[in-house]
């Protein structure tokens, strides 16, 4: 795609070995030891095939909904390409910038996609979708801006004939989750969620949707047999909890404050960080920041590029929050760098 | 589907808790204890994106094939969805009896499937199928029948505009594995491959592809992103080196000494077993195998339906090879029922 941003990069081939990784969003020290202590005891059940039962019936649980709206997954990735190709949009519209496998997906599956790019701050106006798109993708909180768009600009996004999927992979940053539709799924809302992030289990492939029954039974036909591993399945139980969740929770509110003050920090420094940020990572608009980028590198910090995000360009990254020592750290070296 | 088999049932839906299982065809006290040791190593890494490099050469070696044509799936059941995905058959062709998802597959993607449905003894005759197939799946060693085909029974079948998919799902049952394709790849050839059976990974589903470089890049184009979780890949890359495939070997030796003392007790009571048996179980006609099946539930032993196979019939069983011992309680039990 010549002159187009590659939407197949993200942030993991951005950090090689030793780096700081501010690249990856996934919360540090993570898995925690009561989880690892759970999934390194499902090693002993491999030789039985995955049963999803009891996953499925904890994370409806989880959001007061029906089992049968509920469908698990291999991460929020799988689920961009089943929606991909259960759906036959006419009109396919991605809210960017976010994250870019939705789009990577619907082309992928041969359908062609408009893109709808947030103006000043990122802010959503749902004014802004064209009347007659059918399928609606929007990031809530938004990879890479941060940006929480309320609840009430998506569900006015809803209406007859059109399908909204809403990112929600990052939602449980948020304390409390109050723009959540995991819990309300209006008619023609398709709410995704991944365990990614908060839990640290990038590599285990676990995720879900949430979506009425007819669709989920769609998606359900077009995914693999047993799609959804064991260990992935004791994990989407075990952070379906109300323990977990609320673990999970008094995480987002510390994560959150060292968050501010790493954006005040910046801010401080003459950067443009997008205001408002409320997921566990920063957008900042810089000059020449892949000449920071690389300067950085060099000194062993990773840091996510901007330019291959719609609607960002090359004077933009994302960098992720981690404790304060290694926001310091990292603060420390764009001093030196004169920043 | 009235009338029509149920091609999305499973072995495993036919174990209940406390059965004894000769429903499922894993082997029996797996995983080793040495790769149950490396995967729960491996959940210590859960919090980085999952890399297939290593994981990829590794399978590459051990078939002697470059790693552009191999591709790691979540299972042979996600390969069998992404090749009815990418490719676009005109006249789709699944040699029965065998394992159902292929057609299922085939079914879900939208593609009309056409059956060649094998004879007597399930041997196989490449001239059964017709000329004009532009797609041939067939299993080798079969599931169910255990049969194993001659491996240029199946290269006769390739020819310019066909691509013939091999599901060797079970082919490490068979010491030295001289029908494999895996090491030839022929042109046109597809082979599928499992952990599942042989390393008692079932849970975590892993598997690969092995095809030409062309075909392997469009059907990673249509995988999910990430699609084999860190353990997966851990597993992959232990089961490929030399010592793992001479472990495999030396069970599949031992494994076969018993399946054939098994299918001679069986014979011996006047029971049709399908001969040449190469895979850990046997395919046995039996009058009212259905109802021997209730009885052995009521017993806590739990066979596998042969009537969900297009092919097979309600006078079908499947039967796991398990160790000695549990053999021969299965055998008495069917003494105690007259058999």
């Amino acid at each position: 795609m010549n002159g187009e941003p590659d939407l197949r990069h993200h942030g993991d081939t951005e950090v090689c070995g030793g780096m700081a990784d501010f690249a990856v969003n996934v919360r540090t020290g993570t898995p925690p030891a009561w989880l690892a202590d759970r999934l390194r005891a499902s090693i002993a059940d491999l030789a039985a095939y995955p049963d999803p039962t009891a996953a499925r019936q904890a994370v409806a649980r989880r959001h007061g909904r029906a089992a049968g709206e509920v469908l698990l997954t291999a991460g929020a990735a799988e689920a961009f390409v089943l929606l991909a190709r259960v759906l036959a949009p006419q009109r396919a519209v991605v809210v960017h910038p976010q994250f870019t496998e939705p789009e990577a997906a619907l082309r992928a599956a041969g359908h062609p996609v408009e893109r709808v790019v947030l103006g000043k701050d990122f802010t959503f106006d749902p004014g802004a979708v064209p009347a007659s798109a059918d399928l609606v993708m929007i990031g809530n909180p938004t990879n890479p801006t941060s940006v929480l768009h309320p609840a009430a600009a998506i569900t006015a996004l809803a209406r007859p004939g059109r399908t909204v999927v809403v990112d929600e992979a990052f939602m449980d940053c948020v304390p409390g989750e109050p723009e959540s539709l995991a819990g309300r799924l209006p008619p023609g809302v398709v709410v995704l969620r991944s365990l990614t992030k908060t839990w640290g289990l990038a590599g285990l492939r676990a995720g879900y949707v949430l979506a009425a029954p007819s669709l989920i039974a769609r998606l359900a036909e077009a995914q693999p047999l047993w799609a959804v591993s064991t260990p992935a399945l004791v994990a989407i139980e075990a952070c379906s909890t109300p323990e977990a969740v609320a673990e999970a929770d008094a995480w987002a509110v510390e994560m959150g404050a060292e968050r501010d003050r790493f954006a005040a920090e910046l801010t401080g420094r003459g950067l443009y960080v997008v205001p408002g940020a409320r997921a566990s990572f920063l957008c900042l608009r810089v000059p020449d920041a892949l000449g920071i980028r690389a300067l950085l590198r060099q000194r062993g910090y990773a840091v996510r590029r901007g330019d291959t995000f719609p609607g960002l360009g090359p004077d933009w990254l994302r960098v992720a929050v981690r404790d304060r020592a290694a926001d310091d750290e990292l603060l420390e070296v764009l001093c030196d760098l004169g920043i």
